[in-house]
């Protein structure tokens, strides 16, 4: 027989493209006693997570819960049941998660239109206006407002603007933008919206909180056709969530609900304008360090995400190594590029919890000490005393 | 500013259909520090996790992993993958989970020629080999090993065999089977196979084990059309959970397959006889002692399930209001009825952790104190001296 260690991994400092560090409180909401997914205290559980997720979404959204599995499912989750088979949609492709979309889409039926920009640039709102003023069978479009592979923060304001005045779904990808960015779904006129739980919420992956405005309810109340997956159907995940009677649908991860509500309140307690000060603040810090060692920024200023900074790898430091290095010898996680930014860049996470001094300073020396350069440290220690 | 309370739900007595008591080891477990999903530290969980699941499915199937959320998701990855749009399956619907089956089925577009039996009996596998002998066309035979609505246990062997002869692909849906009784996929012929995690593995609700037969992915690698979904689209996620490249697919719950991991390992330690002989001691001493207060097995002897007990509410007994008195003053949750056996039976579930001495007499003391009856503890204390 063989025999298995004990579960011990090693702490490690998560300052990749997510998971993020998951705060002490969250791990112990985790590892509360399992209750049955129809308990009464379950459903008052229930009822806070939908609450807190309101407030970090900025909605008044009824329909607003979390997808018992992780993220992608929430963006599956939006297209099965917003969409139907034929229908065309505007997707922005800069990226990762643009491309992904256009793969989600299409399982179902639906006709992508993309509009490709380079990745670590965004998309033109005024392009997509362009468009929606030409064709008049658009249902949709799709934007993704934190860019995970390339750092790149989408404007979506007036994206949602035009979707208001065309009468069609805006839906956004929130995965990494949600809790370290403003994420405004009602003032932004968002009808669609999925994030992730192990990004900015700073909570073990494992659900993915969606959103629905009262026009995305509509046109799935309108739906001609059964949605075609039966795990992401909302027509049956709503009575569960958001009716009376509770009707059973699927075992909901209690213990990942437990975790969810508790760092959705770390969330709340810290409050809203402190959380997206602390990101910026933060990220300031790395890149000034950063540019001590002369590694700039991928994306240019004004589109940057605070929560994932890509930064150029400078020619002639061996990628994989300095990575491999800062895992084993500090313990300290950060993220390759993907694509055509595989090599080029690294992607640095200060998402949530893991977004402190700490983890900058230290990230910094250890850098320092690993591509034989100095300066970043102090460069960052400037600007904490400022 | 509304203020929220500490998470503090209280300690229940799980013996009804899922989830059911968790070891504090797997709490613990679920409650480890969170790393990346691509972390050495985290492949090496991964594998150990696929050894584990090979061990209690019985098999050597390399493709045996974790779908990335709750049960009915892995009966979704078996038929969306599995099968192609237009093929006929027969489905044997003898409950809430051969009914979901068919619904599933028609998400994907499949033809399901449904084998009705009434709630609490099984599906005869002669029946089966008849159909399979007329008709030429069909591509599948699904059936669900422990209908956890109705208590029944499926016998499998014979089916797999008429399976094998036919060259159709073997489908079971073992949630509430798997770590129960023998779940034997390969001696069985089962082609795909899914289960659960809050069943009899004992761990809290978030994870699907999927097994699938060398039969089951040359079908999937000869396929003529995409899978339809993308969260559960083995074709990616098999690149991640078994080949050497780890290529990123969606984040895995990382705190999960930690639990998993020490849930299968606590049966692992316990060995696979001693589980199967604990299940049936403790269902023998739940229902002795239920017979001396008048209460019956809905199911015949020969295929109840020992993990889920379900048994006729008496005449003149309150559904309701004793579930209520049982949990409000004893913390034990037990299962109501579903479908026409609403309001008619109770689930009582020995599921893993949660069999053992201890549940039984406490249950049997606090429903004889309700129903205002005696005799069924001493009932059960004379199975466990014998």
């Amino acid at each position: 027989m063989k025999s298995y260690e004990t579960l011990d991994p090693t702490a490690r400092i998560l300052m990749g493209p997510g998971p993020s560090d998951v705060h002490p409180r969250v791990l112990k909401a985790l590892s509360a006693t399992t209750i049955g997914h129809l308990d009464p205290e379950f459903l008052k559980i229930m009822d806070e997570v939908k609450e807190l997720l309101r407030w970090v979404f900025q909605t008044e959204n009824e329909l607003t819960i979390p997808i018992s599995a992780t993220g992608s499912a929430g963006m599956e989750t939006c297209f099965a049941n917003v969409f139907e088979r034929g229908e065309r949609i505007l997707i922005g492709v800069n990226g990762v998660f643009g491309m992904r979309m256009t793969q989600v889409a299409k399982k179902y039926g639906l006709t992508p239109i993309t509009f490709d920009k380079p990745w670590g640039e965004i998309i033109d709102p005024d392009a997509i206006g362009a468009l929606l003023e030409t064709e008049d069978d658009i249902a949709g479009v799709a934007v993704v407002h934190a860019e995970t592979s390339t750092g790149a923060n989408q404007p979506l304001e007036e994206i949602g603007q035009l979707c208001k005045k065309h009468d069609v779904i805006f839906l956004v990808d929130a995965v990494t933008s949600l809790g370290g960015i403003p994420v405004k779904v009602d003032e932004w006129n968002i009808d669609a919206c999925y994030s992730g739980t192990q990004k900015c919420l700073s909570c073990p992956p494992g659900l993915s909180p969606v959103t629905f405005s009262k026009k995305a309810l509509a046109k799935m109340d309108a739906r001609t056709s059964d949605v075609e997956s039966w795990y992401l159907d909302l027509t049956m995940i709503r009575k569960y969530w958001t009716e009376d009677d509770r009707a059973y649908h699927h075992t909901a991860p209690i213990n990942m609900n437990y975790a969810i509500r508790e760092a959705l309140l770390i969330l709340y307690e810290e409050g809203m304008e402190s959380l997206f000060a602390r990101h910026k603040l933060h990220s300031k810090a790395l890149l000034a360090g950063l540019a001590e060692l002369g590694i700039e920024p991928q994306v240019e200023e004004a589109y940057r995400l605070p929560q994932l900074n890509a930064v150029k790898i400078p020619d002639g430091v061996d990628d994989k190594a300095v990575r491999g290095a800062l895992l084993n010898k500090y313990g300290i996680e950060i993220g390759a590029g993907l694509g055509p930014l595989a090599g080029k860049i690294w992607r640095i996470g200060l998402m949530g919890n893991s977004s402190n001094e700490r983890n900058v300073i230290y990230f910094l020396s250890s850098l320092e000490q690993n591509i034989s350069k100095s300066g970043a440290v102090a460069a960052a220690q400037k600007i904490y005393s400022e």
